[in-house]
C-alpha cells in the first residue's frame, strides 16, 4: 500500500492476467458477483450502466443471507480496458447523496496497466475529502478487504472462461 | 420554473443568444466573471480546469468587498457547446467534500440547445439528494439568483465582443 496524498489509500499490485479481462470482470455483472466481496460474504445482487452519470449497485450479504447497507454509486469515468472512476458521493445521474446519510464518501479509481506478457499492473485507489475519512476507510477494512478481493479477482478470471 | 422531479429546482428559458456564445461565457472565466453573481455582489476570481474531473471555482464578495465562502467544485461532463454538468459535492480530482463541510450539495446540469434564428433554450438544472435540500436551495435564493444572472448573461453576451 503506498499513497501519494495521505487522503487517499491505495492498492497496487501487479498481476499475472490481462487488463482486457479484469476490466471485464469489473464492469460485467455476471462476471463481478462471484469475486467482488470477501468471502465468506456474498454478492448477490448487482446493477452496471456502464457510462458516466450511470448507476453501479452491488449488494452484498452476510454468511447468514442478511443484507449489508447498500447505495448506488455513480460511474465517473470510463477508458475501456484502462480505467474506471465511480464515486460514492453521487447516485446515480450524478445526484448529490445526503451528507447525513453517510459519515463520508470516497471515490474509487481504478487503473488496469499492460505489464509483461499478458499481465497488468492494477492500482485501485480510494479518494477521501480527509485524512480521517481515509483512517475510517482503512480500519473498516480497505487494506485487507481490496487485497482479499483482488486475490478472488484473479483467481476468477484464471479459472473461469469469460464471454 | 418546473421541475420533473421534486427534488430538482430548473429554469428553462429561451434566450436571443446562441449557445456558441453562452457556452463560452460559462467555461471562460474573463467572460464569466461580469455576469456571474446578481449584482451589486460581484465575481472577483475564477478559475476553470474545462475537463472531467477538472475544477470550477468562483470567488464572490459582497458589496462592502467581503469573501462569501467558497469551495471549488468538480466538472463531471462537457458536450461543447451543448452540455455542462458539475457538482459541489466533489472538489477537483473528484475528491469528495467533507459531509460535515455543508447541509446539502447540488449538481448543475446545463444544456444548451439551439432554438430558432440564433436563439437558445437555456436549462439550467439543480439536483438535490432531497426535496428539502432543494428547498433550502430555492429558500437561499435559486429562482431568483439564476434567473437575475441569466439576464446578466445574456446582457452581456449581447454587449460584449467575445473572443
Amino acid at each position: 500500500m503506498t499513497a501519494k496524498d495521505d487522503r487517499d489509500l491505495v492498492l497496487e499490485r501487479v498481476v499475472d492476467v490481462p487488463p482486457e479481462l479484469l476490466f471485464m470482470a469489473w464492469t460485467t455483472p455476471q462476471h463481478l458477483m462471484p469475486w467482488f466481496c470477501p468471502k465468506p460474504y456474498r454478492t448477490v445482487e448487482c446493477e452496471i450502466d456502464l457510462k458516466p452519470g450511470g448507476r453501479f449497485f452491488a449488494q452484498m450479504v452476510d454468511p447468514g443471507g442478511n443484507k449489508l447497507p447498500a447505495e448506488a454509486g455513480c460511474y465517473l469515468e470510463i477508458v475501456p480496458n484502462r480505467r474506471l472512476v465511480w464515486t460514492s458521493a453521487l447516485g446515480p445521474g450524478y445526484r448529490p447523496r445526503d451528507p447525513q446519510s453517510a459519515p463520508w464518501f470516497f471515490t474509487a479509481v481504478l487503473t488496469f496497466e499492460p505489464e509483461g506478457d499478458g499481465g497488468c499492473r492494477y492500482t485501485a485507489t480510494a479518494i477521501h475529502a480527509t485524512r480521517e475519512h481515509a483512517d475510517a476507510h482503512d480500519r473498516m477494512g480497505f487494506s485487507q478487504g481490496w487485497a482479499m478481493v483482488l486475490n478472488q479477482l484473479v483467481e476468477y478470471v484464471r479459472t473461469t472462461p469469460m464471454t
